[in-house]
């Protein structure tokens, strides 16, 4: 193990070495002898495994505006690790550090702009580098960011688990469930949220099916969610995503387990594209619906207002990720619209499934009082 | 022209010409001259265009099946011309003509289980033939099969252009619509429903655009809306199936106009999986949501349990139709659930456009009453 290791507190190496432990698969992480951040290009699976290591913040903001890592808590981990690498190849000059790292944080921070997980974790490292910086000048503002990021990780994997057992208590042993995009190992540091909750309940010896849609356009659920699901040997079936209404009507599910992107303090939730009609569906078929989010995915304070749409390229639309590629399903001048989120209504939301506990509606008033927030 | 074309009443074959000379493609005839049914192969559309012609109606009924030719109203259309093939090949012996008759009915009707089109058209030219063969044998019954299957053609395209009519009353300058799978020329014998009523107001003169879904599976709306929107040259947009909830809920579609593959007498809806969850979505954003289908897509005395859904097989949630040809998005061995069709209840409905009027609820009243249904 490298230096930069054994900066890290005691406390914080023992907890790395419990999670790298536990995990079946590490397809985000920090390898601290070879310096270098690690992932899984999640475009490639299912077809192939590609792990890609760089200590380039830049290749690592470019890996989350392409989407090689994409889910809201990954990236927070991703860009977390990328701004210590920053700061590290910032300290060999004192002269600009503060302003290198700067700009090191904007360029992270623009890369995809719905995600409140990417701002929050650039932030933490960043106020803990300058504090670092102040207490101690570039030695000190490098440890202080790995030691963030570290922590970063180590939270997410932590509040995975803990969600996953609170939100496990609400799935009956022979429930199918049916859950949208994906939400597991390649979407979190390492367990997953919505998928993790399913995944805990299977650990837990309830026999459940998932049904997962195909989650066009970029089919995180046809291509991660089922090679997650057939790593851990869970049964399911996967549906297109114009499917789920009739899955909930005809009663073939029984209820939604969803992650999200961005949870403003009313309770409406940002998440992948398609939720917010899975939960009209839900709703009219008296099914619940629940979300399952760590507390960081919660914005005190925030409006529905608040959220920002990201609309990508139309190119997505327009093409499709196959065992050959890439390839077109439309004319290469089709005009598409491209929105990566909708809004889902709190009062279509059962329930909040956060590591702190289930929340349940009034939201406004529950969601500040379950996660603690000062008013 | 065949003595075939020539046995066909002069009203027909004047009805017949009228319509050539008017349709701009013909993706659907019945060629007198060659004594071929052609069509095109929807399925490589838009990438190729490739016109298939044939005399055996079990090359029609395989064309039917594997989605070669789709759309309820065209189905009806070539099934119709398929069984009076059938007839024309059962002529040479009069002795089992009836027998032969029937087994290519029950084969041609075992093709697509949800589209009602498909054994009204049967069930009119198979009727047709046995009047024709009580008559004057098996020549009588030849001519009365082509004669009833050219009606149901030529009664297609006219009540498509007469619903067009009455549904582009609906539509204003400068509105934006929303429709969901193909329901143009590439689905019907030549004008279209849904699309039909956009084609309509177009050539009306109003200033509309187009927000059409990609319509997975089988992607109608990425690769044969997109075909003939350009033909026409109607503004549009693609967006993935996913995306209809957030373009209503945002204002940026003013109305929904999709077309049905059967509606019961309660006014419940069988259309593309999908159109239940746009109906959702369109009724809690109050925007007006329109089903456009000929008289002949309703069946009298029905009810909503009355609908089969059909479950087509799980290789085409697994892959999908490119430029580069079939392709899969997914594991091979992924186990898929593909509902073609889902259900609209009438409640999520604004109105009916069809030939003989829109139809406004109570629909169990006034459906009977504008198709002129006997008590």
């Amino acid at each position: 193990m490298s230096s930069l290791y054994y900066m890290l507190p005691p406390s914080l190496r023992e907890s790395l070495q419990r999670i790298y432990s536990m995990l079946k698969v590490k397809p985000l992480y920090f390898d601290f002898e070879e310096q270098v951040f690690v992932w899984l290009d999640t475009r490639l699976i299912p077809f192939k495994e590609v792990y890609v290591r760089s200590r380039d913040y830049r290749r690592i903001a470019k890996a989350i505006k392409d989407m090689e890592i994409r889910g809201a808590p990954a990236i927070g981990v991703a860009a977390g690790y990328a701004l210590a690498l920053a700061a590290l190849e910032a300290s060999s000059s004192s002269a600009d550090f503060v302003e290198k790292l700067s700009r090191a944080k904007r360029e992270l921070a623009s890369t995809r702009p719905t995600a409140f997980n990417l701002f929050w974790a650039l932030d933490r490292v960043y106020s803990a580098a300058l504090k670092g910086y102040e207490e101690g000048g570039v030695d000190s503002a490098v440890k202080r960011a790995f030691s963030e990021a570290a922590s970063i990780y180590i939270e997410d994997v932590e509040s995975n688990i803990a969600l996953s057992r609170e939100g496990a208590k609400l799935i009956e042993d022979g429930d199918t469930i049916l859950t949208h995009c994906n939400t597991g190992s390649l979407a979190t540091a390492g367990f997953g949220t919505a998928l993790g909750v399913i995944k805990y309940a299977w650990m837990e010896g309830k026999r459940i099916t998932v049904i997962t849609t195909e989650t066009r356009p970029v089919l995180q659920g046809a291509r991660l969610n089922v090679w997650e699901l057939k790593k851990e040997g869970i049964p399911f079936k996967l549906i297109v995503d114009s499917a789920a209404g009739l899955v909930l009507e005809r009663g073939m599910a029984d209820k939604v387990v969803v992650g999200a992107d961005r949870i403003v303090a009313t309770g409406h939730t940002a998440n992948k594209i398609g939720t917010y009609m899975i939960a009209l569906a839900a709703k009219r078929a008296g099914k619940p619906f629940y979300v399952a989010a760590p507390s960081s995915t919660f914005q005190p304070g925030s409006r529905p207002e608040n959220i920002v749409i990201e609309e990508r390229v139309a190119d997505e639309v327009r093409t499709v990720m196959t065992d050959r590629g890439k390839a077109l399903v439309t004319l290469p001048d089709v005009d598409a619209f491209n929105p990566s989120f909708d809004v889902t209504p709190p009062d279509l939301i059962t329930a909040f499934i956060t590591e702190k506990g289930v929340i349940e509606p009034p939201f406004e008033v529950n969601i500040p009082l379950t996660l603690g927030w000062r008013r």
